[in-house]
């Protein structure tokens, strides 16, 4: 009965898989391949930012994201209020992302007995934050203690109408891929932080050094959902025909948008918009500017392809990029460099049992 | 920037409050106390088993689950199997004690190297095996890697018409106090793992003595949600006024019901249903039966009240025991022992910072 094997695998002795040989997707791909769906009503189950409901009059859309401490965030440089801010912030990109409009989000939270009351006053401070910002209820949760650290498990409900949710899996060949904003700023962020972190575990004396880094430092410790896109395109006249949010790293997200698409796609280097201090920064950091962007993740930003006919409405919109376009499958999935050299996008996910920042 | 002092609380020297002081109640009374709701359709925020959501037609019932490794379960005991079947079903409860259908989970989990793939596919084949028996649909869920142990957050959508909706707070002074199946036995269940993990610890050799105890045992690690109680009591013609599942023990769900619904209660000791050997072996443990039952948890039977009117429709329904009554909250909330005594209802949640386990 006791120390039965399944619970205290030994490792490769047994011919166990460990987790880092699979990854992160090879594992989801393995845990998921035997799900059955019960339900008519569920319109989308795994593998888009949400799982799609139809309630009858209105779609349910739902999400959940798992932030751990020493995993996902790193309590010597994340105030509470920031990280309560950004736990909420994540979900809601989700429902950003599927098109829907934010509404209930439940909080979940496990703390080791070395957090005060005050110090988790702080954390739902930062939730409240948000929901205010982004008109969002909290509505319930689950509070436990924990053996080490703090865990905190967010799951948010979304609404919109059937014909406006936007899928991964809508890209066409021909279709021009487009982003919000500027991306790889928050991992610039990240490593200005975890930097100056090092040289105060060196000489705690020492003042750190952030000041003039506040977009960078901004972008990783307070990222913001656009749940403004909805409108804009809406505005203008536009439905795009898949959708995602920049979670990962561009490399990553536009993989899930051709693979679940079925289609193939060109990336052009040179367009990835990416903020002038954060490209000086990369360069001094002996990063290639694009990899921040390709890489680095956590911006929050949208990626979603639209029909070619629609590029007239889209192409003067601030705040919008065209960095590429869908092609036919055999095609494979590129990134063309100014030089005009073709490279193969890749992209890992969490990458087995490593830091999630470390694989970066 | 580093070392704030809300990250790294110091305890008492800087007048913060620890979380054992407030404890689990306390601690969610705080934080959510603040909390805003800003859309009409959010018909029940914190507070019941689950959230509602008036979704147009349907009404959406949402509810979520943090359990974690060292301090819900302990896996020298708890096959992974069962533990995905449990942590499923915990969820599934909650959908019950609100009278709604069961839909969609999503299963969030965090896993340090310890586990092989091989020990997930074990957890997950516990998770399909509840989701097919109470027919929901595993849509999504998040993986990550943990600093310790195993982390599994489940959140779960139910769905009922707004009239069959039941939450804590319509209780009425003169309404009957039912409770379904029996309790306890999980309690004793735990107990009986327990006792044989020490004997194993002290003399790894020994074989555990659980031959005798399934029904105890499976109880403990294989509960099942009362699903069926909302058809049979749409059978017999019965809403009921208040209902919610008993995880925490009878004592606390009572006094949930009772503080929502602003009423008072009296309770029959003698009525509590606990199954014979249950009842045994307690006294074998220098336990007071009931006490399995009113502090234990974890059995996921229903706990409701009925209009005394319904009293004939209900008496003699197999599996459905009247343990009391409500009464005016002047009345306070009381125990009545066989010889007439009248205890005052007590109970704690989560203590603190302490192991859920050790404070039962």
């Amino acid at each position: 009965m006791f120390e039965k094997k399944e619970n205290k695998p030994k490792g490769k002795s047994l011919n166990l898989t460990s987790l880092s040989e699979l990854g992160e997707f090879g594992l989801i791909d393995r845990l998921t391949k035997t799900v059955n769906l019960y339900h008519p009503e569920t319109r989308k189950g795994i593998g888009d930012d949400a799982a799609v409901i139809d309630a009858g009059g209105q779609m349910i859309l739902l999400s959940t994201d798992l932030l751990i401490e020493g995993v996902h965030f790193d309590l010597t440089y994340t105030p509470l209020k920031h990280l309560g801010y950004k736990a909420a912030v994540v979900n809601i990109s989700d429902i950003a992302a599927m098109n829907g409009i934010p509404k209930q989000i439940t909080v979940s939270i496990g703390v080791s007995s070395r957090f005060s009351a005050q110090a988790l006053d702080e954390l739902y401070a930062g939730i409240n934050l948000a929901c205010k910002k982004y008109k969002v209820d909290l509505v319930g949760g689950d509070t436990s203690s924990s053996v080490k650290g703090l865990i905190i498990s967010i799951s948010i409900i979304g609404m919109g109408k059937q014909e406006e949710i936007i899928y991964r899996n809508g890209a066409k060949p021909g279709d021009l891929l487009c982003v919000t904003g500027d991306l790889g700023s928050a991992y610039m962020g990240l490593l200005i932080l975890e930097g100056e972190k090092k040289v105060f575990q060196v000489n705690p004396d020492m003042q750190p050094e952030l000041t003039g880094f506040d977009y960078q430092i901004g972008r990783q410790l307070k990222p913001e959902a656009r749940t403004d896109i909805r409108n804009l395109l809406q505005g203008i006249g536009i439905k795009p025909t898949s959708m995602i949010d920049i979670s990962d790293g561009l490399a990553s997200e536009i993989l899930h948008i051709c693979k679940q698409s079925g289609v193939g796609c060109k990336l052009f280097e040179e367009k990835i918009p990416i903020e002038e201090q954060t490209r000086e920064l990369a360069i001094e950091y002996k990063i290639i500017p694009s990899v921040t962007a390709l890489s680095g993740g956590e911006d929050y930003e949208l990626l979603f392809t639209i029909q070619q006919s629609d590029y007239e409405k889209i192409k003067d919109v601030e705040g919008i990029t065209i960095i590429g376009h869908i092609t036919q499958p055999s095609d494979g999935t590129f990134m063309i460099t100014p030089d005009g050299k073709s490279v193969q996008i890749t992209a890992q996910g969490w990458d087995g049992m490593k830091n999630k920042t470390e694989t970066l």
